[in-house]
C-alpha cells in the first residue's frame, strides 16, 4: 500500500491541475465577458476553454493508464512517468493560453510519458493473460 | 471491504445523474430541433448541454478524489462529503435548467464538499509519504 | 486478482479508442482547416469532434460501472459486457463519421452494456450495504 502513495499522490497533484484550469475559465468567462452558457465569442476566452477541456480528456484517458502501470508494472515507475506527464500537462496549459502554437512542446511530453505508461500496463497485463505471473 | 461499499454506493449514484444530465440533453435536441452534430443555435439546448459538460469536468474531478479520501482517511467520512457532493449537483442541474443564475448554490456545496475531500486526501497522502502510518 | 485482469484488459482498450477518437479530431483539424481553439466551422470536423466528446462522456461512465461490476458482482462477467460496450462504441464512432444517422445502433448495443453492467453493480452492492454478504 505504501509504494501506491506515490501514483497517489500523482493523481491529487493532477485534480489540482483540472482545478487550476476549470478555475482560469471563471476568471476568463468574467474578463473577457462571455457569459455562461455561451463557450464562445472570443478568442482568448476559448483558449482557457480549450485549455480546460484537453486537460479534462486528457486525465480520463491518464489517470486510468496510471493505475494499470502501477497495479501491472510498478507503483514507483508509474508515478515517475505519471510526474512527467503532469509536467507537460503544465506545460501545455501555461503554453496555451500565451499562444495556440506554443502548447505544442508540453503536449508531446505529456504524450510520451502517456505512451510509456500504456507500454507499461499492457506488458502487465498481457503477462497476468497469458498466465505467466 | 463494507465499509469501502458507502463511497461504492456514492459513485453509482454519480454515475446515475451522469445518465440523467446526458438523457435531458438528448431530451432537448429533440424538443428545441438542434440536430447532431451541433451543440449550439438555442439558449435552452445549451443550458441542458452546459449541465451536462460541467456535470462530466465535476465527475472527472470528484470520484478519484473520493477514492483518495477513503483510502487515505475514512471511507464513511469520504462517501458522507461525497453525499453532499451529489445533493450539490443535483440541485446545480435543477438550477441551471430554471436559469443560469440559479445554479450557484449547488454548485459553491458541491465544490465545498470537494475540497473537503482533497483536504481529506491530502492529510492522508502526506502522512503515507512522510511514513508517519 | 488475476480475474481483474479481464476488466484491466478492457479499461486498457478502451483508453486505445479514447486515443484513436482525439488522434482523429487532430488529422480532421488539419484535413478541413480547423484552427485550434475553434471546434465549429465545418460539419465533417465537427463529426469527429462529436465522436470524441461522446467518447469522453461515455468512457467516464463506463469505467466505474466496470469496475463497480467486477468488485462487487463478478470481474468475468463485468469484462464480458465491458467487451460489448468497446464494441458498440467502435460501431458507434465508425456510424457517425459515415452519417450522424448512423450512429444509432452502436450507440444502443454500447447502451444496453451499460445498464447491465449498473444492474450487476447495483444488485452487488445492495447486497453488501443490506449487509446479506
Amino acid at each position: 500500500m505504501s509504494a501506491m502513495s506515490w501514483p497517489a499522490a500523482v493523481m491529487l497533484l493532477t485534480l489540482l491541475l483540472m482545478f487550476y484550469t476549470a478555475w482560469q475559465v471563471g476568471r476568463a468567462r468574467v474578463a473577457y465577458g462571455v457569459k455562461a452558457p455561451a463557450t464562445i465569442g472570443n478568442e482568448l476566452f476559448e483558449r482557457h476553454f480549450r485549455v480546460q477541456m484537453n486537460t479534462l480528456e486528457n486525465t480520463v484517458a491518464f489517470l486510468p493508464a496510471l493505475w494499470l502501470a502501477a497495479w501491472y508494472f510498478n507503483p514507483r515507475w508509474a508515478a515517475l512517468a505519471g510526474a512527467v506527464w503532469l509536467a507537460g500537462r503544465i506545460w501545455y496549459a501555461l503554453g496555451y493560453i500565451t499562444s495556440p502554437k506554443q502548447r505544442s512542446r508540453g503536449f508531446v511530453v505529456a504524450g510520451a510519458a502517456w505512451v510509456t505508461l500504456m507500454a507499461m500496463s499492457t506488458w502487465g497485463i498481457v503477462r497476468f493473460v497469458a498466465g505467466v505471473t
